[in-house]
């Protein structure tokens, strides 16, 4: 049996970020809805701490720690919206964060998690080397690896944003979401199934990513196998806590075209004048293609994230 | 003696466009602080309707109109946010919207107007011409001029956005705003004379079109002579009504380089995760560049728009 992430985990999470997350507005826009024909509410995790939703989670699983534990500091891997989720957190906190990142990572990167007090450790480009470093950090100091999906509390930190979508929207017909190792995904399904069960959650995918889709029809966790697409965030698989929350409260699992999702990302800048980063527009995307049949459905869509290189954008 | 707009005039157009306005969202951002030194609150005319605050001017004009007035429709000569304002502030009374443009202006900015329901009206690409295009427009159709800043009307509808921001924020050291032909900030000046007048009033204006920095040196009106700045809404000049206003309350006008506005417009996309347009960025241009000793002061900062073409950034 897997410790499963609950309702009162997530109210917990809550309370623990209240004083470092923004509660993030939640916009509409008319001229999304007669573009997709459907009432949509979002929420604008792109305007969170970090750019992106992973600071909820991030935050709850520092916040979580004991005074002993915190002291050792914390140690993750990753080379994006995690990394720099966890420096922060751990500034805020006070103590060490390790972040371990591929020597070749963007320079962009390297930059962003150093900029928000992240001690980094340089690894060969592989996935054996990232863990192999993970693990002699956390044994010469101690940290508390936070890993970025597969862990209850992250799993928590991220239904909070459900959770204050659904305490200000009522009567969603459906949540949608992107799904990339599913923490975001998980957390919001515990989260709806608890508080709006009437509320279906979908899970929007890119279809050159689409281990989650073929892992949910196989029963099975099947891992992505060097996917590539523009939603840089949704390259990562599911793990077994996400998978089973997922396989329990999620509906559906749509796949988009890389197409739908830049047309649908630039659809939310010219619109909505808000900066999102590719992951956060498959939702959008699987919505242009009309892959479900929602019109006139009120639709609560998660804007993942913001975090972009304006000086490469793929139109 | 010139019929300058008061605070009641300001206080009549927000009941006016309450119905059709948005009422913007103030928002701060730590990084941006950190960056230019002060406290920043940002109001977002970006998010207005037609994506500028363009809108409450040419809303509140056409609303002012009888009924009799209203029904011969509304004229105008602009190919930017102006003329799309002006075509949904028809629309949304019912009424015919004569736009004047060059038939030469760019293809995105026909559609935008035409989605909004304005009849399009093409003329030669000079000032003459369209001058005498929307004269022969009015003669034919009755319809009722709206100037694009030189108007009473127009200026009490853009100092709603001023209005909203000192009833939302207290203790204002600056509002910063840029000056193209001077409709928002002549509207700001008489809100914040009448409601704050401790709060200073700066403008903010490309170096490559500093007309109103010369004008108001000079005391009198002194044209812009074709400039060449990537702040596309203002190579404008001011008008005897918006310079009258803006002579007796603006306290200081700082010219900004071209590059200093880039820079600022894409410190906003990166870190705010918010689209403005160049025009928007003239104020953060004029704190990055130091034209001004506002270290630690609180900033109110009117962003104006958020249209661009996504497919020619200046990076």
């Amino acid at each position: 049996m897997l410790p499963l992430s609950t309702l009162a985990d997530v109210h917990a999470a809550a309370a623990r970020i209240s004083a470092y997350a923004h509660r993030t507005p939640v916009l509409t826009c008319r001229s999304m809805n007669d573009l997709l024909g459907a009432e949509v509410v979002w929420k604008c995790e792109n305007f969170q701490k970090v750019g992106a939703f992973k600071f909820r989670g991030a935050c709850n699983a520092v916040f979580s720690l004991t005074d002993a534990e915190a002291q050792r500091g914390v140690a993750t891997h990753s080379s994006g919206n995690h990394a720099a989720a966890v420096a922060l957190a751990a500034r805020l906190r006070g103590i060490p964060a390790h972040i371990v990142m591929p020597d070749n990572a963007p320079a962009v990167k390297k930059a962003a998690v150093a900029g928000y007090g992240g001690t980094m450790v340089y690894c060969a480009p592989t996935l054996a080397a990232r863990e192999e470093t993970t693990a002699q950090v956390v044994q010469a100091t101690g940290a508390t690896f936070i890993h970025p999906y597969n862990d209850a509390r992250v799993i928590a930190g991220q239904g909070t944003a459900a959770l204050e979508l659904l305490t200000e929207v009522a009567d969603l017909d459906v949540i949608m979401v992107p799904v990339g190792g599913g923490g975001l995904l998980s957390g919001t399904a515990l989260v709806t199934a608890a508080l709006a069960p009437a509320t279906q959650v979908i899970a929007a995918e890119p279809k050159a990513a689409d281990d989650a889709y073929r892992s949910l029809q196989a029963g099975t966790i099947l891992p992505a196998l060097d996917p590539h697409t523009i939603a840089d965030g949704l390259r990562t698989s599911l793990g077994p806590l996400t998978f089973a929350i997922i396989q329990r409260h999620v509906q559906q699992i749509v796949t988009v075209s890389e197409a739908a999702i830049i047309a649908g990302m630039r659809h939310i800048w010219e619109r909505m004048k808000i900066v999102v980063e590719p992951s956060a527009a498959v939702p959008v995307g699987a919505l242009l293609e009309k892959r479900l049949d929602l019109t006139g459905k009120r639709i609560g869509v998660i804007l993942s994230g913001g975090n972009v290189d304006l000086a490469h954008l793929p139109w």
